[in-house]
């Protein structure tokens, strides 16, 4: 089963795609989508979800799991998010791939056992859970991982759909 | 000149299509799209964007605005709306029409010339700018043609597109 993590974003936005076998996953492609400050909003968002777009087309994912939007103090960057994020959830769900919405503590639980793990912990753990040599980088692209493990992490546990 | 203005939400979207004239500004068509609290969120927004496809298709608006998401205390239907208004916008600048955005008090400002005025004095406007016998129904509606006014408005000002 193919299943693409998707951390969303109005500046950079990132993806990483795993393949979740019997008992381990593995990592395909992760990455990151940047838009230009200088381009306008309608352009930006764009950008992203075409290029989502050309993401899905090249790996079939089975599954898509994408975190929340995070209620920062910053109204209007999560405003932006926002946006974005629902652009990217729209095209999904007309392409009827399934789509699985994660909290950041979630990832966080799932991944680590505990909401309070910070970020190079996470990250950390993303690189031994995929047994990696490195730590996935840039740092959009190992959220978007953790993101793809937990929800490969949820369905294992689960041994079904269940959120 | 066909504008639709478009008041953008999660569980209503008002919109509002007018024809701009020289001298006036007629109503073509207004109304809400509603989507059910038991449906998930992205049938929600996609019966929203989908049905405002086929608003768009049978007047082929020549441009459309739509209202900025509103920054209310409750940040968590702010994230639905401006869920929602990003996959709208993002819809329109694939069809490649010209999306203009204003601000709420914007609207206010350019319809009654202060921006304190009330929701009853500006659905009172909108109805003597529309030459119509009564107040468009039902409020969401009302909001919408405020903003395709405003728009047709800001281009006779303006004599250009400035915004």
């Amino acid at each position: 089963m193919i299943i693409l993590g998707i951390d969303p974003g109005y500046a950079i936005t990132g993806f990483g795609i795993i393949k979740k076998e019997d008992q381990q996953n593995i990592l395909l492609e992760c990455g990151v989508i940047t838009t230009k400050k200088e381009d306008n909003k309608y352009d930006r968002i764009a950008e992203t979800v075409n290029d989502l777009l050309e993401i899905i087309k090249t790996y079939k994912p089975d599954h898509i799991a994408i975190e929340e939007v995070f209620f920062s103090k910053n109204v209007k960057t999560a405003i932006q998010v926002a946006e974005s994020r629902g652009a990217i959830i729209y095209q999904i769900n007309q392409l009827k791939i399934p789509l699985f919405e994660y909290k950041p503590n979630q990832v966080k639980i799932n991944i680590s056992g505990y909401g309070s793990a910070n970020k190079s912990q996470i990250q950390k753990l993303t690189q031994l859970f995929l047994n990696l040599k490195e730590i996935p980088k840039p740092d959009d692209a190992a959220d978007a991982l953790a993101i793809a493990i937990c929800h490969a992490n949820h369905l294992k546990n689960n041994n079904q759909l269940l959120i």
